[in-house]
């Protein structure tokens, strides 16, 4: 691997942001590649939470811009544990506040966290996952929101969709991502069954790009090719995944109907109501205990 | 594996069955499950004649009842060399005779085993097939119809669309769900080829989720994944799957129009009319001869 | 293999044929398969160049003729470095000079090279690429609109789509096919990154079929597979790629105008042109240098 890097301090222009600044992630750019860390400083579990969806959206914002001279974003994570976190299932209960709006200002009849995750998968710039820790629910629907995933094979990658555990289903549409990627049949055996797959394993389905042995070999592979691709002009990138796009993602249309739609409708039953309250009180609201660090397992003794 | 099965005698509400019963299908089920060996007592190659067709239909029309607690449908086979047959192929002959309407009463154009096999997949409960033995022809287009698919990797587990050989084509759609399953060109060339595949070589390309080396290593985990998934709230497992079933299916006007229709030109060709009669004769009208037992290396012989 | 071969010269019917001839493409048949040896005597990196093209065209009209009897057609290489060249990238440049209209006659608004790939995708016939040597930019699009992909592990077999790095995109689809192949991830992976993949890596990620350790081994194979499935009626061989085309092809439509037009945009832009004169002088104009055998490799000094 042969770039200098140079590190600087990629300045947000907090004072234009549209939402609350969280501080939850951490930027550095270098020769066209900006890398985000994602570390939710407001949660052990790294909760896709508000704080982490605003800030996100405003780093949306700042790469939409037209004279950016980023063409490559990489996230990682600042939690050894959890890459991201689900999503704050309080979300789903009577009294939860947020700050941020319920639907996209832009994409109406589009909820704030599924817009998110389509404004993602417009983005003009490659966008590259660098996975450590636990990524389930609408973590792993992030990650299909992303161009390329990597992780390492340490027993902290687990990738779930939880969802259908919980009486619900995955609401921004990573199911739909994920039946392209590998194939109808895992796709309903893994979603169904809320089970956690390995990075391995999710390597030989096509769930991730690739699973590298130890963090460095991960680090290595995934800079020299965010460092390779930035060499290119943006509008070849751009152009590419426009056709890439086109043929590989579900429409924004489908999402909301036959995904985000579905969970608003599936939420309100009263067996899930009842099951995400349990939860909540048997995770200690989400925090970093046995249940969450383990739920694929672990969620057996919630039906008991 | 930690469940305690109790097995109960479903009782299929014979009385109110549409079409008639041939007792082809044992059921039982647990907590939810529903384990249904597929046992053709009229073949020796358990084929999917109008007598399955038939008690399948009736048993979807089961399952779709709302008042149902069935979550969860395993499908095994009761004949140790065909986990199920092709269709009987003298419905391609004239004078075929079958106490089935022709088309399904309530999908206009769609006939009675295309219409079948598309119901299995509207169905609310997750499906499973627990292969054993062969599975060519409608045979694999009824696996295709399933949600998830594993097999042991005994040699007597061959998986093949045999139509072409025939001068036909999977006329029920099971190539179309194959091309996303394990990608086009391997589609075209086990399709087009007529061949036979493995169980190690289908899960290897996505044709089935996983293969194992016993039955005991099969059935555990196939129980245990059914077991797993009937924890779960009804409405979520249905709700997940309108949304896989979304982007992961043909849809069936592409289904009528691309294969059914099709199928039912190509089957008045005197080519295929010759082939068709040939092929009854030599296999003494589908019975467990070695051109049945070994179609894939056998079929050539049926050329010289 | 026990079928024998009678090799007959098959005789285009050059008098008839659409657009001028060059003899780039060496023609065999036997028992209903047509063997296609690709090699252009213009170019030392077999370019798929308007030579190429306009014979390609040729050998379309002839195979959609309704009383052919081909119904398999084999591509291989004459040329032990390159299976089959990338275009001639000077028709992107101002000045480009060709024989061959921009636009299919037949296919209002599609560019020539764009039209005949599509056009292969549309042949009766099965078709395979039987490939040795390197296969980039259009050359892989050329793989893409075959049935069939089968390459020997040879280091010199090296598959990319490279159009990224110049800032242009694979403007005749290519990656719209290679998409529901290899996966959304892996698809921005290797075409964002202009990357080469070898034979063993393209088949485990579905790229192609199957890889082989030796030349006899593929051609053993592929002709075995292409003898096979000449056996069979012509009309269930069409019959059956017309269902599997409809669901795992991209439609024209989004071809033209998610890659086709995209490229046309993007070849406008100064970098992409500067980017390209750089390439013909480096290259002496696209001959068998290091640059072009090793071109993943190489790229990047031209970035430097």
């Amino acid at each position: 691997m042969i770039f200098l890097t140079t590190l600087l301090l990629f300045a947000l222009s907090t004072s234009a942001a549209r939402y609350p600044s969280f501080g939850t992630l951490q930027t550095t750019t270098s020769s066209g590649v900006l890398n985000v860390v994602i570390n939710n400083t407001f949660s052990s579990i790294n909760l896709f939470d508000f704080h982490v969806q605003s800030d996100l959206a405003n780093l949306i914002e700042t790469l939409q811009a037209p004279d950016t001279d980023i063409r490559v974003v990489v996230f990682s994570s600042g939690n050894p544990d959890f890459f991201i976190g689900h999503i704050d299932v309080n979300y789903f209960l009577p009294g939860y506040d947020s700050p941020l709006p319920a639907f996209d200002p832009f994409l109406p009849g589009v909820t704030f966290p599924t817009a998110l995750l389509w404004n993602i998968t417009q983005l003009p710039q490659a966008t590259i996952a660098s996975i450590e820790g636990r990524t389930r629910g609408i973590g792993n629907e992030f990650l299909m929101s992303l161009d390329m995933r990597f992780a390492t094979t340490s027993p902290s990658v687990l990738l779930a969709q939880l969802e259908t555990s919980f009486g619900l289903n995955p609401g921004a549409g990573g199911a739909l991502y994920l039946a392209p990627l590998i194939g109808r049949g895992r796709t309903f055996e893994y979603v169904l069954a809320a089970k956690d797959i390995d990075a391995a394993t999710a390597a030989e389905y096509g769930w991730i790009n690739k699973a590298f042995d130890t963090h460095a070999a991960l680090t290595d592979y995934v800079q020299a090719l965010a460092a390779r691709i930035a060499l290119f002009p943006a509008a070849g990138i751009a152009g590419t995944k426009q056709g890439i796009n086109a043929v590989s993602r579900p429409s924004l249309d489908v999402i909301v109907h036959e995904a985000q739609n579905v969970i608003g409708v599936l939420a309100q039953n009263p067996e899930a109501r009842a099951f995400t309250e349990k939860f909540v009180v048997a995770t200690d609201n989400q925090s970093a205990v046995e249940l969450e660090l383990n739920y694929g397992e672990e969620l057996v003794k919630l039906f008991q």
